[in-house]
């Protein structure tokens, strides 16, 4: 839930006439991402989304976030693609911040994923990942493996005081992961955030997919493992083993996995886990008193890094 | 800002059954209404809001505020209607809330008001009122006069930590108005929170009014000056006489004052100014610290309060 820039009607009267995209209807802040402020706009034309972006971005990755998802949809992924202003850019300044206007999808996230939803999931994020191959912009993952072991220093000294075991068992992990993790598995565009939230359905289909910042350059199998932890566990934790088994099915309909991404995806899994338990537990230790937003509960990924450490193979995901 | 419940995408498609308003495309929680949750809704036919009265609003009064909708609309008045479910009722329950659909209006509020959007504002209100003349409903105003004692009762005792001066200006308004409030000016349908955030409008013209959960049955005049504060006061707190004559003569081009109303306007004025100092500073004083939402300063209404205390007659206002 976000909305954090207040915009005028003149600054954004001023800002549309840099646009094609007919005369203003309505405009309307929407609790709808995180690290942006985003706004339902209405013009004689259509509905879009603005966006502004705010300092958790880094302006300089924006012509990368932008370009692919002009890529991707050129291919026909269902993702918002950047309007382009009279003079050809995507990208303006509103309210002293870089601003874009995106066509708007249609399309509702589902609070609870069923079978069906997952094996959606599985099939679409194939599909991004076939289409993204012959994407020429590259930009690392600024959470990857490299970055675990600061991201934990910042927490080490008062993760206790969210779980006991929790320093102990993030050490283990991380450890482990930093000697075993495989650095050969094939690598593309990932999403790297594809959660419930970033996904739309229409009646049982997928519609579209949304909220592409943290998309990156890393291995495939590593994003499937993030969609495994996102979607196919139950809310007491337990795993679905028939839900993972759709959204694997679906992915491999698609794209078949190699025998050495099929091996490492327990590792990726908790790799997938990790990451997560780690930013979690950083925000939720660091939001000041006054926030807007309600960090997510760590201790969710936590459990999930403990699951995936006591599968033996890729067949208890149901592969 | 707001946004409060969370509704599941199974109940909303549950919810949606029981009207006739064609299928979901789209559902965003809105940064909109303090007292409500509020969303956006698409379908197949047209985008609505749809609100979730939260705990801030007596469920008893849902009646009135939805038949008076339907009333003001039925006489021209651009405002929102509650859509009927299939078994008539305007009324639902939706994650344990009282839920209702209503049409959407389109338009933009303005962060700055210039003279020309007060005149329409005056214009409007008086539109509003005749409109209201006949409406055979009643609800007594749950912040008039006889409930300012007991809400500064509350902030009493600490209104002196946000100005030291603060007990005694509102001490000495509160005895004024209690002796002289004047009681038998014309009443009728009033709006009650004709601020800024609740008038759309596109391009220079007034488009609609929406939020009338403060709605109520108290004197017309009374409503004239909450708008007077609302809309003609610059940020730096000086009173802009200009918007106040635009204001005032397009109210009277069509509900012409009466000479008590005239007289009785820099008390009236006082009156709604200390209305909204008291409520915001109680809301300032009480408020949470993990609120969602940022109280305004009632230092705003405290030197418009002063302002008016220095008004002689209503010719100071451009009348």
């Amino acid at each position: 839930m976000a909305v954090y820039t207040e915009v005028s009607d003149r600054s954004l009267e001023a800002f549309l006439l840099r646009y094609d995209i007919g005369s203003l209807l309505s405009f309307k802040g929407i609790a709808e991402g995180v690290e942006n402020s985003n706004y339902l706009l209405r013009t004689e034309q259509a509905n879009f989304i603005l966006t502004l972006y705010e300092k958790r971005v880094n302006e300089k990755d924006l012509p990368f976030f932008i370009g692919l998802l002009d890529h991707l949809n050129k291919k026909g992924i269902s993702c918002p693609v950047a309007c382009r202003q009279n003079n050809g850019s995507a990208l303006g300044v509103l309210a002293k911040r870089p601003a874009a206007i995106f066509t708007f999808l249609d399309g509702v996230s589902v609070t609870k994923a069923h079978v069906r939803h997952c094996g959606e999931v599985g099939r679409a994020l194939a599909d991004l990942h076939l289409a993204g191959l012959d994407f020429e912009m590259k930009r690392d993952n600024a959470l990857g493996l490299s970055s675990w072991r600061g991201l934990f220093d910042l927490s080490k000294s008062r993760a206790h005081t969210v779980q006991h075991s929790l320093t102990n068992d993030i050490e283990r992990t991380l450890q482990d992961l930093e000697q075993n993790w495989p650095c050969d598995l094939p690598k593309g565009i990932i999403h790297a955030d594809l959660f419930r939230d970033n996904v739309f359905f229409l009646k049982e289909d997928l519609s579209g997919i949304i909220d592409f910042y943290f998309a990156c350059y890393d291995a495939l199998s590593y994003d499937l493992a993030i969609c495994l932890n996102a979607w196919c566990f139950e809310p007491d934790y337990s795993f679905n083993i028939t839900k993972a088994k759709a959204l694997l099915r679906e992915y491999q309909a698609v794209r078949p996995l190699t025998e050495q991404e099929k091996q490492a995806l327990p590792l990726l899994a908790r790799g997938a886990s990790l990451r997560f338990l780690l930013t979690r537990l950083y925000d939720w230790l660091e939001v000041p008193e006054n926030a807007l937003v309600t960090p997510h509960d760590p201790i969710e990924y936590w459990k999930k890094m403990l699951f995936h450490e006591s599968v033996e193979s890729a067949v208890e995901y149901g592969l």
